[in-house]
């Protein structure tokens, strides 16, 4: 390493030779999943095969071998496994995540030098050319690698060594291209030129931070009388009912004390009256503040009591995190450091002129007295309802929060909880909403609400399934809130909402609904998005037996659902082709391909729609004509369907939309 | 900062809370035009205006400031520019770069807390809301910037709250919206929650870099005979004529002394006849190696007034620098450690079983002996020739060589001469020709010459404009070469020549064209794409005024490409409407939009095609019914257009394509 010409080794201050002396000469590429090159962490679920691919490649014409590591945090050793070529330098690897929790992995390459030199041998040989150097050379290479192994190993090569210098030349290549001599020249190699690529962070969590059915009801609404304000025990008469649905998380909008000060009343009007219950989100009052129960709801051991039921009728109970404030909640006199207050001594509340939201405080998380006794109080109400055995969040607006606060939060509740999940309610920007997966959300709310039109729902099904959102971010179908009453089904009937529960049902692995979607309520503020006499502001018993309604259609999805694994997750999508710009026409397709399903919906609620649709054949490996099995996962038929071209009529009068399992037998 | 439960401040050892309080609150993402995260360095020439786009966004409502700041190597301060916004987070900015070398440029945010107070004023002003408190606010902020600053700063921000606080209500809103209040709070911002994003390195060459048209030949064929070899001094004869023809890069293939050993003949055949001049690419011989000047070419005196008279018409020598070596090259004597060698003391060179390519030897960058000698001695030839005003290297197949030593070497030279070029002669893997781009090579080779049908090229020449390929890699269109003569040339006719053609000098800013191209030659070995009768391997005098030559349509395309500035790169393509398969349309414009020119190929050299085409009015901001006026740029024809569907005929008998600037005026 002595240069020849020392004064003037480099011109170049930023790249002297002794650094690009150890530049890695193998590139490793493109490496994917990953995030904004591994700033953070991409999400997995457990049990799933994470397939990994890179661009792996070297000047010259070596053979390379390519593997991918990985482990778990925590985890003293890497596990490791070849990656396989897949052509101009693509390589791609697996390997199945097993727990839950922050894991690492990263991608290592060398030059396989005596698969190199086997590839020459039998090449040569092939062609006929002597070979007797070449079988020197690589009689040498064994008995370096004898010789620089210990052992069991080393002695192997050296029996492998004595063994090629008894045989003829054709018996030596032979024996040189046998599995044998490739295992332990593999095992012996001293990985010439190993180039490691950084370690990409991935998030593994449970499999119902993927595939979750999520129904949403106000516990106060659990009522016969709106009179009477409902309770946690009065909703242990719901469970069995939301069981049959099949859904796996049970939401509640928040269940604290409620202010009084500037209370809104019915329709979001200025002035309560002495009875109204008041909007759940201002939160905090005399009796408490985000770690508080609403008395009216019940007491702790009431919740408690709830939270097991649930469980045994298969419901997560998940809450919600609303970090805005009443003006009656303690936080105000205990810490006014941790709010805005006016030069008057009035405090800083949310405005949109003319409008006022007074009822409603926000804290500032960058005061000076917020820093960070504020961070680690709300850190610490969400690991006291952890505790109550509460895993799952629902966050309200966590855009308007600050993003490093929520990367802390989540990493750090998950550090000791890693089953927590988290729900981000953004609808904002798309820049935001995928930041927050980034941050460590473990699925968002979506756009899905209003893409009502094929070209809308085509595209935005597709966006989902590529990079980013594919690596950061999980699309929660909710087909309507408390606070999104879908113009689609102000006027669409009962058709409109089996739409829209076949397209949130079948396009994601997470779909949610609040409480009224199963009995097509859809009226309107006029001329809004909102629900008349909204839950938010007043309590609304309902009758869940009420005639029209989708109770049977929505438990006959999420029963699908549960027994198709394609449908697990919103990833495996694609658009296919079908010719009436009134039906969408998609296909999912578990990682294994095993499972294939697929999906025509009729956009227009008040029309029977037709169309020729291709079944896609060419992914199954099939020829044109071939023969394909269908059944309808509605209602059990079975057929055999004839070569590529196909037709349908999807009439919304009866069901609006075609559910169809294809198979080869 | 003490926490009030210091005892578990935070559970995650990989973020605690301490470190989330560092984290910038403003998130600024997908900066453009960077490269794999700012690894490697994009492109630009001097006087470009670089344009950078990037997502900037944080929690909340309020106003940020974005700029853009650079600064080139060297200099100690940078320089700074607001970025507007584009809407969903997004914001862009631009510079000009007026010096040649490496940049550095970076993006910083803060939020604006004057300009969202301002904004929240005007709103609530004109909502008519009472906005006494705000005002008193307002006032604060002026206060606190004028206590925060000195010297006349801070004064005028004395006398801008004296004077709002004697005014009336309506006259503060106006004076706070005012654009000298504006401007002194912008100058007194003590920039909340700033964040600076990483810093990117852009490589600034000169304009030649991106845009020039390449001739190549061999100087020992300038000659009448076959039987007198070809000089330098001959060499002179043919400059005024490449000069008409509009070309800026002279390229010669190596002029080093040439090997005996192993020397090939005519048609790449095995033995070589004593008057058998061998390929250049044999490299050295006891009169020298890469530093020395073959005797038959002439002198290092005949070499430097050569550059001197290309020079004087117009034209830059470029070099071949091909690393590998003929057997007789002195560094086999001198540096046998740079080369492997067999068991049997012979000298490993390169084989395709059966085939054996014994004139020539490579180097072996990592031989224990070779580091750091020979990459130190390979870049000393570079800058011998940098010395000798050569400033451009046609680089022989830079794939087979380590990407790190390119990386250095490339560094190393520009360091001290950013003026020298480098061209990739790659032709391999997508994955290795974008990163030869990335770690330092101006431009390179390409694909083009195997893109023939309307969807090749539509396809290539979009992707080209696409990431990563738009920021690290300039592609020249070679129309032939040496080694290829492309199969499409060999039936086509003059009108195939005039096609290809057209396509590089139209559809990149650089081009090359290999001498006898100007004369339609293509008589190929059959069934091969090289050319009978190789230059490489013989003495080849022409006759450059043969009937039937299209050097007048070539020197037409190159003024066109002189005279429009959207021709001077690659950049800025788009592929607009032809209906007919046969008929290649596109359109060309400049960064700033006043150069718009509209390409129309037929690609078929033996049949009329005519199509129905599409103005892209909407581009130019203008309705389908509007006039616009075209003038043929081959001819000088000048007319109207009266809306956007329009029609062409081209005819391979007179000329394959028409080449059209299109204007409002």
């Amino acid at each position: 390493m002595i240069a020849e010409k020392p004064t003037e080794l480099s011109y170049n201050p930023h790249m002297p030779l002794s650094q690009a002396l150890l530049l890695p000469r193998i590139a490793i590429e493109d490496t994917m999943p990953t995030l904004d090159g591994g700033q953070f962490a991409v999400k997995a679920v457990v049990g799933q095969d994470v397939v990994v691919t890179s661009k792996v490649f070297a000047d010259g014409h070596d053979k390379l071998a390519v593997r991918i590591r990985w482990r778990a945090e925590g985890e003293e050793s890497w596990h490791s496994e070849t990656m396989g070529e897949l052509g101009n330098n693509g390589w791609q690897g697996q390997f199945r995540v097993e727990r839950q929790g922050r894991h690492l992995f990263c991608i290592e390459a060398w030059i396989d030098q005596f698969a190199s030199f086997c590839y020459e041998l039998e090449k040569k040989h092939s062609a006929r050319v002597p070979v007797s150097l070449e079988l020197q050379e690589g009689r040498t290479m064994v008995q370096h690698a004898s010789e620089r192994t210990e052992g069991q190993l080393s002695e192997q090569l050296a029996g492998l060594h004595h063994e090629l210098s008894a045989l003829l030349e054709t018996e030596q290549v032979a024996l040189f291209l046998h599995q044998r001599s490739a295992d332990l020249m593999a095992e012996a190699d001293h990985r010439a030129y190993l180039s490691i690529s950084q370690e990409y962070p991935l998030d593994v969590e449970r499999e119902i931070a993927q595939f979750a059915s999520w129904y949403e009801l106000f516990p106060r609404s659990i009522t016969d009388d709106k009179a009477r304000h409902g309770t946690f025990n009065d909703v242990h008469s719901r469970l069995p009912m939301i069981q049959d649905m099949g859904f796996d998380v049970l939401y509640f909008p928040p269940i604290h004390p409620i202010g009084r000060s500037f209370r809104k009343g019915p329709n979001n009007s200025l002035t309560a009256g002495p009875d109204d219950p008041g909007s759940p989100y201002a939160i905090g009052s005399a009796e408490g503040g985000h770690e508080a129960i609403h008395p009216q709801l019940g007491t702790r051991e009431d919740f408690r009591r709830l939270v097991v039921a649930a469980a045994e009728h298969g419901l997560e109970i998940a809450l919600d995190f609303a970090i805005q404030c009443s003006q009656d909640h303690p936080w105000l006199e205990q810490h006014p450091g941790w709010f805005n207050w006016r030069p008057d001594g009035t405090i800083k509340y949310a405005e949109n002129p003319p409008k006022k939201y007074q009822d409603i405080v926000n804290v500032d998380f960058y005061a000076a007295d917020a820093i960070p006794s504020l961070w680690v109080e709300l850190r610490d109400i969400v690991v006291g309802w952890v505790e109550e055995g509460v895993k799952i969040f629902r966050v309200d607006n966590p855009h308007t929060k600050p993003l490093p606060f929520w990367q802390w939060l989540i990493a750090d509740v998950r550090a000791l909880h890693p089953e927590v999940i988290f729900l981000a309610e953004a609808f904002t920007t798309p820049a935001m909403m995928a930041r927050l997966g980034k941050v460590g959300y473990s699925q968002s709310y979506t756009y899905f609400t209003w893409r009502n039109t094929k070209y809308e729902l085509s595209t935005y099904l597709s966006e989902l399934n590529e990079s980013p959102w594919a690596e950061c971010y999980r699309p929660n179908f909710f087909v309507n809130t408390p606070d999104i009453n879908p113009a689609f089904l102000h006027e669409s009937g009962r058709a409109g909402f089996l739409i829209r529960a076949a397209l949130a049902t079948m396009g994601s692995g997470l779909w949610g609904m609040y409480s009224g979607f199963e009995l097509c309520e859809s009226a309107p503020i006029p001329g809004k998005e909102e629900y008349l006499d909204s839950e938010k502001y007043e309590i609304r018993p309902r009758d869940f037996n009420a005639p029209g309604n989708i109770i049977a259609e929505i438990a006959q999805l999420n029963r699908i659902r549960r027994q198709n694994p394609a449908l697990h997750t919103h990833l495996g999508l694609k658009i296919y082709n079908a010719w009436n710009d009134n039906i969408l026409y998609f296909g999912k397709r578990s990682a294994d391909g095993s499972n294939f399903i697929l999906v025509a919906v009729n956009l227009d609620p008040h029309n029977v729609q037709e169309a020729s649709f291709e079944l896609p054949l060419w992914e199954m490996g099939l020829p044109d004509d071939a023969q394909t099995q269908g059944e309808d996962l509605m209602n059990g038929h079975r057929w055999t369907w004839y070569g590529k071209y196909q037709t349908t009529r999807l009439d919304p009068a009866h069901l609006p939309f075609g559910i169809w399992r294809i198979t080869t037998s």
